[in-house]
């Protein structure tokens, strides 16, 4: 099968026009198909708090209202989505951006509401993902950039983009090879969150069960890990988290993070 | 060769919840290819004054500096196209929302100084049109619906949705027998401009050159009859002027707008 990466990028890469620019330079470079998931910023809090919308927490989760569907839509959707197509563009990275919504590539179903209603929040899963047409994209050498937005029943849906990012991964495992790309603001999974150099290179399930056991691990990284083995157990191939500015040996066989396989 | 409908819809439809809902029921059922082009509506000017940008105009025409172009990106790109790509869903019709940058579907020149400096525009040609992957995007049965937005070097440009609308239907002339549609506020071109049921339902190169000699036309329509010619000439089989609470007749062969071939 042929290998194909899809790389999440968080909001404090987006905030850093230096850090970005280099990161899409990586981006760009690498050979083959990949896919880009990219995360909010902290510009739709800003562009909401300039329209006097406030945003609402509860239990330090982000409510979705109606208003804040609105302004996560033109901020994730359209000033961040297409500010990274453009710059794609310009090196010659042919990519086109998109929501869940686009060619209904990631149907959602709207957060049921228990004891905290989330508002216009979609939960996904690898079946409401449409690979015919992500697979046409490719084939057409078309780089699709997404925007953490869902669909469903006529509304956008705001969703967690390193979730988005798992769904299309186990999704496209059934036709491609996929190295799932966490990329955030640590080197990789570390023995010593104090040390930057103590980065475990690979991670398989015996090494992390012995890690676990001996609790050897920060609790901080317990959900990432426990995400990434989830995509390897539904058919992701590898996932690895990094830092972005290592994107371009994150993608090679010499990792500079963390490689997590069965 | 297949039809293709390429159907250009103005702000005023978008700008009415109800008329908005029966034309996207109308698109939606128009069979075979088709493509939607949309403007912007008030909402570009309402959401740039909450954010305290104000519009900028020279003789009437809009500048769009660098904050201007970051809210028509939001508001074009994000949130109207979107949200007409949700509803699209909602119907059964595979919409896939892009701009001109997505793909590289169509690429622009920023628009040269001269006496006035528009800003972010972009001026387009057939040339620059990817009329590859519109055509895979047909093919696959999926919905193009554009952002009145395209792209040069790494900046996204703002650009007129009937100038969008005419340079992919030139372009996609090559491939398709088009129906270029312009849905505005009136039934049609009228022989009376005060008479809605003065339609004159078939303008040939003939009849126009006789009437303009006549001056039996308003001058108000004149520019639109221009382009609309001009696509002709570019290959274009047919435009149509119409109302788009029409569209659905505008579609078949008794057309209730006035329908324009060489």
């Amino acid at each position: 099968m042929n290998k194909l990466f899809i790389v999440k990028i968080g909001g404090n890469v987006l905030d850093n026009p230096s850090a970005q620019e280099q990161f899409l330079r990586d981006f760009a470079a690498i050979k083959g198909h990949k896919v880009l998931v990219h995360g909010g910023g902290k510009i739709a809090t800003s562009i909401g708090n300039r329209l006097g919308i406030e945003s609402r927490y509860i239990n330090g989760r982000r409510i979705t209202d109606a208003e804040t569907l609105d302004v996560v839509t033109m901020v994730y959707a359209g000033l961040v989505n297409k500010q990274l197509v453009a710059r794609l563009q310009a090196i010659q990275c042919n990519a086109i951006g998109v929501t869940g919504a686009d060619g209904n590539l990631i149907k959602a179903t709207k957060r049921k509401v228990k004891e905290i209603d989330y508002g216009f929040v979609g939960d996904i899963k690898p079946e409401g993902v449409n690979i015919t047409l992500l697979n046409a994209l490719l084939l057409q050498q078309t780089i699709p950039v997404f925007a953490p937005l869902t669909h469903a029943d006529g509304s956008m849906l705001n969703t967690n983009a390193d979730t988005i990012a798992s769904v299309l991964a186990v999704a496209l495992s059934r036709d491609f090879d996929v190295r799932l790309l966490f990329c955030f603001e640590k080197k990789g999974v570390l023995r010593d969150v104090e040390r930057e150099d103590s980065v475990i290179h690979h991670l398989t399930e015996n090494t992390y069960g012995e890690m676990l056991q001996q609790k050897a691990l920060a609790d901080g990284i317990l959900p990432k890990l426990e995400n990434a083995f989830a995509a390897i157990h539904a058919g992701v191939k590898e996932v690895l988290i990094g830092d972005a500015g290592d994107l371009s040996r994150n993608t090679g066989e010499e990792t500079a993070g963390t490689l997590i396989t069965l």
